[in-house]
């Protein structure tokens, strides 16, 4: 993936490349919050990570497309299976439906499903997602064109899903009787709850945190997503949100000169000076998605994102930029500088901030671009009034112009709804959804329950998937309690499968 | 779809449509039964449409692949609405998802929509099955290669009702808070309660009548579909399923001299005299096809199939099949030969029987052996012991085999238990599973309750879908009782949708 990043890309050699960061500078509405859901797991690197995991690697051969014929070949799966606590007679299977990357990011930083092994007497299994990390199905040319990107959809990844477990079950010596539970974060929760709403015969239930299943047309309002960003901001210090909605006046004003871009690229040691109006468009952008990021990651302890984060990382933010209204835009984009420079470079190591990238260390993110630019559509938009940052309508037809333009391929703005049922979920059983109140992408998750089986989990000081991640002294109580919570119901499943025919 | 058959079929010309032939000649125990299947919704030309149906006939642009975006093209697939009993206000769309064949077909035919439209204050929609009748992918290519069969699956054919239904509750006035119900038989029947399983939110219920949804590898014996065929026949007339069982050997050894072929020839008015050992092979296989057929549309009352045939067929055939085990072979196979013109000849107006087919005016079977050779994989056998033909195992690398020559693809046995969840349906709700007990594909129906919500009904002395016939006078009392009860249901899952949020 990393190669076919450098090496090629759709629409041949740098070019694509370069129009994936043109897309994140220009249309950062909508694809840049979507690159920042991604690397939200850049966290993979987490302090926190206390003991190292134990697994071994697995590669199933899977049909390259479930769903049509005519393609018969086939690609290796890479699954990771940790069973030393696992209770062979019976005891369930927690499995991991892999999102937008390297499926051992997720099972080195889904401590959860890890501190819950031995207490559940449960087989851990971490599914890697077709065209990310090793599971390529075209080898490297699987990000050559848009017909060798055909087969990346959610649905042919959940029928990868259903036949892995259906090939463990009938082949892994004392699985066929186990309960299989679908564990998943982000969109790897999307994933988790639709296997089970698609496939309940394969999982007993799905465990689906910071899942936002609602975020596409027409189910919630396009500005819920930044103005919960803005609210983390607004509760996490004086004036901090009132503070970023004037940033953004203030840089036009400056970045108006050449002496103006001078001072803004020196303020914020950028490694590559402004030196025209669209530099300083981008450098908006490229805020923009810094402070989207640091509401994703909001967490109560040290944590490693893309570069190592304090406590809280959006108070330590909002201690440089509590000024009244008589700052001038100076003293304001000052502050502002040190505010960028807590996410950039807590440890102090950091020569020069490159506004060319907002993380490091990313995986598929091409790949999720094209999920991005066909079925998952999920609309985002700004107005400056309930959010703190420039409006911007969300523009389909500019989306799908920038997707054709792309990868040769239009979204379908309508096609998750129909395929996975809107906002209707009555029909389904045993999914909890989890959400953190902090975390941006809960404006698109479900946070009522829906039915006795169907529930919502929020935790209010919760942001991306805390929930996931291992305990922590410094965690909130809620999040403890949703984790009891949902080993319970995990348990509840178990024996519920248990009493079935 | 007639068009292709006759000008061009998969590997150009006319070679494949010979194949098709020499599938059903030699390896009739899978595909001749599958055909069967096919064919018994020849009753399309039912003496008992007794009215003329009024419906108005629509298209709606179809995304060829709902499942992948470098093929962008769109078809028009075909509906029918009949609306002039729908109460706007609420009253529910009472949905036929179609299988292989012309809409028109299953339109004119499924008189128990048309009787109840009244009655529930119903709008009545048929929507057509891609690649079949009027609702070609690619125009007259369709059937040209398994490049452009590619798109012939079950999966897109339910994305293309759930797209439908979508289409009409936000399009047709007064349709959006109508309650869709999905309504089926046979193959149309699985095509239901697979709706209803994968897409609840567009269909709050499902009638699959006569759906043989475990009729897939390793959910139900191979034989029971012609031990069902047997009992029909035993239980239709004294020795009338012994003396078929001895008639394999009787045609054999007859069939073993010149004469005897040219004997076999004259007493059943072959219209092509048998010449070789071959063709008394081929004979075998269409009588064992005609068999089954009559087990199939074994209905109380004179109807139409491939030609007329009278009330309970297979008591009209047993009449010819009575004679005690004096018998000789030459009077054993003279009665065989009346009791066939029981099915080929009842009006008296047929100069020679046509062993080439069992069936005239099928529509859509080549699309169905594509089906069958793909994910349609439904195991059929015989052991000459339990039933009354010659034993044959199901092979199933014989059948993938000419899969392979007839269309370039390969079965995949597994995948249908995979995709829609083999015998557990444990999760799902709101699906009537009604099924005749002389109807041999009852078999690998669904003939007990499995919930409070997803329930079977049994009709005893019933056939194919009996139930989704106009009634009749000389209707059993159970198929009676059946329909009314699957009213009743209707009527719960509407009220239930009323009340949902």
């Amino acid at each position: 993936m990393e190669l076919n990043l450098k090496a090629g890309s759709p629409g041949g050699g740098m070019s694509a490349w370069k129009v994936v960061l043109l897309l994140v500078g220009v249309q950062c509405l909508h694809v840049a919050a979507l690159k920042s859901q991604l690397f939200t797991r850049g966290d993979a690197l987490d302090y926190s990570s206390r003991k190292a995991v134990d697994y071994k690697t697995f590669y199933l051969n899977q049909k390259i497309d479930h769903f049509g014929f005519f393609e018969n070949g086939t690609f290796k799966q890479r699954y990771l299976v940790a069973d030393q606590h696992w209770h062979q007679a019976g005891g369930p299977i927690l499995f991991y439906t892999g999102n937008e990357g390297d499926i051992t990011w997720f099972c080195n930083n889904t401590g959860f499903m890890w501190q819950v092994a031995e207490e559940l007497g449960a087989m851990l299994v971490f599914a890697e997602h077709r065209y990310y990390g090793d599971s390529m199905p075209f080898g490297p040319d699987s990000y050559t064109d848009s017909k060798h990107l055909n087969y990346l959809s959610s649905e042919q990844a959940l029928a990868d899903f259903a036949v892995l477990i259906r090939e463990l079950k009938g082949s892994w010596p004392g699985a066929r009787s186990s309960a299989v539970i679908a564990v998943g974060g982000s969109y790897g929760g999307m994933l988790a709850a639709w296997l089970r709403m698609k496939y309940p015969s394969v999982v007993v239930g799905a465990l689906a945190a910071s899942a936002p299943i609602w975020q596409f047309p027409g189910m919630v309002p396009c500005g819920d997503f930044h103005r919960i960003v803005s609210q983390d901001f607004a509760s996490s210090g004086p004036n901090c949100d009132v503070n970023i909605r004037r940033s953004w006046g203030a840089i036009d004003k400056i970045a108006s000169t050449a002496e103006g871009l001078a001072w803004l690229s020196g303020t914020f040691s950028l490694c590559a000076p402004l030196k025209s109006r669209p530099d300083s468009v981008a450098f908006k952008e490229w805020l923009q998605e810094t402070w989207v990021n640091l509401a994703m990651v909001d967490y109560p302890y040290e944590a490693s994102f893309l570069q190592p984060l304090p406590a809280w990382p959006v108070q330590a933010v909002c201690r440089h930029l509590g000024f009244d209204s008589s700052v001038s835009d100076y003293q304001l984009l000052q502050g502002v500088s040190e505010a960028a420079r807590v996410y950039y470079n807590h440890t102090g190591a950091t020569a020069c901030l490159n506004t060319s990238s907002t993380a490091t260390g990313s995986l598929g993110f091409l790949g999720w671009y094209y999920q991005a630019c066909t079925e998952m559509v999920m609309p985002l938009c700004t107005d400056g009034v309930q959010d703190m940052f420039e409006p911007q309508a969300w523009d389909f037809q500019a989306f799908s112009d920038e997707c054709q333009a792309l990868f040769g391929v239009r979204p379908r703005a309508s096609w998750a709804e129909t395929q996975y049922g809107g906002k209707d979920l009555s029909a389904h059983s045993n999914i909890i959804f989890s959400n953190g109140g902090l975390d941006p992408w809960s404006g698109g998750g479900v946070t009522r329950n829906i039915s006795d089986s169907v529930v919502a989990i929020v935790i209010p000081q919760g942001a991306h998937h805390l929930d996931l991640r291992y305990d922590n002294e410094r965690d909130p109580p809620a999040v403890r309690g949703a984790r009891a919570l949902e080993v319970d119901y995990f348990k509840a499943w178990v024996r519920q499968a248990r009493r079935a025919p």
